[in-house]
């Protein structure tokens, strides 16, 4: 009997990962061959993960032991290429939370992997943050552009937050999945609010 | 009795390494010193190679488990260093011919290797065309530029292109050393043609 | 009964780490966050030993298996972002030793580290070098800048130049300890002296 909890688990990462191919694509602006557009896809959505799987040691990572990770980041891809008109119109607000969500789902995911692989909980903060902003910073670094990372907005942070709740209330004997759910919902909302609010990290001098 | 096959594909893969390093040598331009030729000449031959080892979990990467690659890669740094007005003096398009040769051979390899690796035949053509198209990729970050992956031209879609032909060749049950030799020189001369032609992908917009 | 000599080069391995991430703090200039600071300190402190361990499969890199390593790291990007005004006060020549003998440190015990993972010599002053000079790399690649690595001074060069005469003293066999000594002792001054009298490589052309 299929497990319902994994077939949603499951489904929230695909949609995770399309989103964020569509915007990895979105931040190749208008000078991409299709090739490329693809490129930035894959890395956007898929490096994030790739990198935390290597450094954990689940090696082949899991985006590359089925076909089916790289086909949603196609998907997205050619989303994105081939219906620009239609992702335009998407109000840029919805852009920004549906980008949230990603982020703290990705960002729970992989710090739940690592704890799996036996990281110590402060090193499983730092892959669910690898996780949630891997992705944007190789597609940043393929731009030739300083990854948005050094830069002082509240994403990382927001990630790093929600990794670091999930953790504490494990910690204080939480049941997993309540603690994955207040760490991704933490990560979401400081994320939203804080572009809402226009909150920032204190910068240096 | 050593094996004549063995020692052919060996001398293949040793020449395309060596045209690699001569090229990545040269990508630096006239401003390096001795070593900054070496890490360009080593990142562009073997960059590609390794970060597919990693990935399909062949660790330490062939190119790092003997002397024989770098030897090689540094060679072609050297080559390019000391003997530059030789170089210099080659036709364009003569370079242009050897290197796509060198990027049929990668791709083949690579997606040999990754199905050997037992990884999904989409994987596996995903995984030659990072062993085409990596080391150069690697090359441009280390000299800030866009890398040429992103660009519109046919170079990584020739790769794809050979490797996805190669799988087909495999599922249509053609011997694995034809299928081989159909996908490389398919990519060899796409990629020749379309620089000969000046075709390009559909770009976006 | 514990190992002093453990302790020594542990206590040594630390003080590495922390040098160099105050560095990598200070490289990202007065425009970053907190967040950012963190990063580039754990960045180039991490890096280089996080790609050998990579390369010569001790994965998860020994930087992430405990929470010790990356707890140095941060200490020193705060360090670096809250007393700014003390590092300031550091005279470069003081600074420039520091990085010299951490340069030193790690040059040595990357090469230590892969012949004790079996690599081939050859290839262990290569995997020297990269834990010497792999964290800059990341952090100029994170920055947009052209790595320190490909410009022409006497800072890679001199952790190739230790990381082989290592090597050489033991193929004399010296003892290993004496060997490491000699190693690291060549690259610090080579890199001192280098500063001091404006050496650089032949340059290309």
């Amino acid at each position: 009997m299929p497990n319902q909890t994994d077939r949603i688990l499951l489904a929230a990462d695909m949609a995770g990962t399309l989103v964020f191919a569509v915007e990895g694509a979105f931040a190749g602006g208008g000078s991409l061959d299709l090739l490329g557009v693809m490129v930035l896809a894959f890395a956007t959505a898929l490096g994030g993960g790739i990198v935390r799987d290597v450094l954990i040691g689940d090696i082949p990572p899991a985006a590359l032991r089925s076909w089916r990770y790289a086909a949603v980041a196609f998907a997205g891809g050619a989303i994105y290429f081939f219906l620009h008109a239609l992702v335009d119109d998407i109000p840029p607000n919805l852009l920004m939370v549906l980008d949230a969500a990603g982020l703290g789902l990705f960002a729970i995911a992989g710090t739940e992997k690592a704890l799996l692989f036996k990281m110590h909980p402060f090193i499983a903060v730092l892959m669910g943050t690898v996780t949630g902003v891997g992705g944007g910073t190789i597609r940043d670094i393929f731009l030739a552009h300083v990854p948005r990372v050094l830069e002082a907005d509240v994403y990382a942070t927001a990630a790093l937050a929600g990794s670091l709740l999930m953790i504490l209330a494990r910690k204080l004997r939480l049941p997993p999945v309540l603690a994955a759910l207040l760490g991704g919902a933490v990560c979401f909302l400081l994320r939203v609010i804080s572009v809402w609010q226009h909150w920032n990290l204190p910068r240096f001098r």
